[in-house]
């Protein structure tokens, strides 16, 4: 089969490989319909996530079950399913309390060497019958709610994650920082939870604009200090009490540090990378701000998302602004390096 | 009257000042029957954060109301009242909130420039009303009760802070970082709040001993790696749900980092200083561990703490081995600065 893999910063091929196939008796195998390329990719692409040479890479997509191994219970050959960013036993002391990214015999396509990536022809799913989320069949017969559904494997649960982790309430004014499609998804997972008022930073403006379609009440297209103090501008002074930190470079942390409420919360869900981690802890401790995230346990969270992305109030699709095949994966992640492309949906 | 001023590093006395005074409305003017020195107090006596010259010192006292200004109400001449380590208006957005800490018109008795400072033998309340706290008038005639009462200005109520922000639950697990007064309370909140493991890191016995008085159930006398080893050994290699911080350097961060389990809480309360911050971000991150503190809004607390100690069930007043008159003050610095004092009881 064909799939993607990584040989060194930006040399990106999409290559024959080994068929996947069942290894363990909890396996399945996974043919893939949709997968895409997200932010976080691009660090390994860029070389500042390091990587093993030719590791496979992409660790989103939703498909049609195609093996299972005699272990498995849960799905069977030909149901449509979509796979969270991690794979998880989801019967170990971590998976029962919904930490699924903490599990036991956990794992991360493409960033666990020798598992497979998403952005190729199928898949290897392991603890096939913890990790995988069963989807209505008639779905794969909807261009753009299979599109929505994609984003149920990393972003949208990434963007709720930052919003639980800002405890975002009802009436909460919300600040959002970071245009990516993880901060566009913690704008739609911030309005789901009830924000009254959502400031979205960003400087481009056709994600901007996304951001009003997906319910931003304010944008602010200033930067770190400027950026700081038109929130505090927007919000009488006092700061938001949630704000969602969706880029992980020391000056979004600072940002986002800079424009908490006191008694408020950041939810980071950004990898963090670069030298700095931007945490004033003079100001998080004079203000008793609280800094709660990291990688979303997005598995668990599908059962909550999935019937609003079924029914269509929660629709992510429009992050998607570039399709491409699996051939035009390597230029897809050319367009999302360079900032023309938002976020880029893969059709193997 | 007299009063305690630090004029420079290590130069801490004990002189005549002007008379406490009404001078706004709202203020009332208290006569300290009990006060203590902070760990946070050492902080400013050596010169890590900055003082002016002559600046007073002290947060920490109780006493009697002796004179109050023409808009109090709360609180009359003659009552036995508790101070909080900050005054506050008790009616702004924050203190609505329970952020006592942030109120708009609040401060710090010796850290807000010209400030009367709790180690004196008076000392003006701003918003006495939003401040100051009733006690039952009997107390002041037991010895024992006085002490444990004092402790609600402070420590009791930063080591609850701690455990609250380290959302220590009915059965967590919990780990204190600092063998000080604040984590000694730690211990006592923690087992308070339902705690069914407490594990205090600390090297000095008589400390640690204490801190098995009040709840511990394991002591780590190791320090940093080796510290972080011994909990992960006695917690089945997970770490703690809860983890208090009490002491604010780098070191004491990263271990408490090191010592979470996934998905848990730094609580922490240990006034930083030095100049990392011990935050390892990618540790944070994979393991979804939270850091949540900071200034405790200890005069939210009060309420909730006093029934307990007034019962006896909650009794910190071990945690003071050293009792002073005014003139004993520095003395009473220098024994806590060279930990030959635990806590330093203040009778003016």
């Amino acid at each position: 089969m064909r799939a993607t893999t990584l040989h060194a910063p930006h040399d990106i091929r999409v290559e024959e490989v080994p068929d996947a196939a069942v290894r363990e008796p909890g396996d399945a195998v996974v043919r893939v319909l949709r997968a895409c390329i997200c932010g976080s990719d691009l660090w390994a692409y860029r070389g500042e996530i390091p990587r093993e040479r030719g590791q496979r890479i992409g660790h989103e997509f939703l498909g049609v079950v195609e093996e299972t191994g005699p272990e498995v219970s849960g799905v069977r050959p030909g149901d449509l399913v979509v796979a969270p960013f991690t794979w998880s036993d989801g019967v170990c002391e971590f998976c029962a309390e919904g930490l699924t990214t903490s599990c036991e015999h956990g794992g991360f396509w493409g960033g666990t060497p020798g598992s497979d990536g998403g952005q190729a022809e199928a898949v290897r799913v392991p603890y096939a019958d913890g990790t995988l989320v069963t989807l209505p069949a008639d779905a794969a017969g909807d261009d753009r709610l299979l599109t929505a559904l994609l984003t149920l494997s990393d972003v949208l649960g990434t963007g709720h994650h930052a919003a639980v982790g800002a405890g975002v309430r009802p009436g909460a004014t919300v600040a959002v920082v970071g245009d990516g499609a993880v901060g566009l998804c913690g704008v739609l997972a911030a309005k789901r939870l009830g924000a009254e008022r959502i400031i979205a930073l960003g400087r481009h403006t056709a994600r901007t604009d996304l951001a009003r379609t997906f319910g931003a009440t304010d944008v602010v297209a200033e930067r770190g200090d400027a950026a700081v103090a038109a929130v505090r501008e927007l919000t009488g002074g006092r700061g938001a009490h949630a704000v969602i930190e969706a880029v992980g470079t020391e000056q979004s942390m600072a940002t986002a540090v800079g424009i908490a409420r006191p008694g408020g919360a950041v939810g980071w869900v950004g990898v963090p990378h670069g030298s700095g981690n931007g945490l004033n802890m003079e100001t998080l401790f004079q203000n008793n701000i609280a800094v709660r995230g990291g990688v979303a346990p997005v598995r668990t969270y599908i059962p909550e998302l999935l019937p609003d992305v079924l029914d269509g109030t929660l629709d992510p699709s429009p992050v998607f602004d570039l399709t491409v095949d699996l051939d035009g994966v390597p230029d897809g992640y050319r367009a999302m390096d360079a900032r023309t492309a938002l976020k880029v949906l893969v059709k193997p």
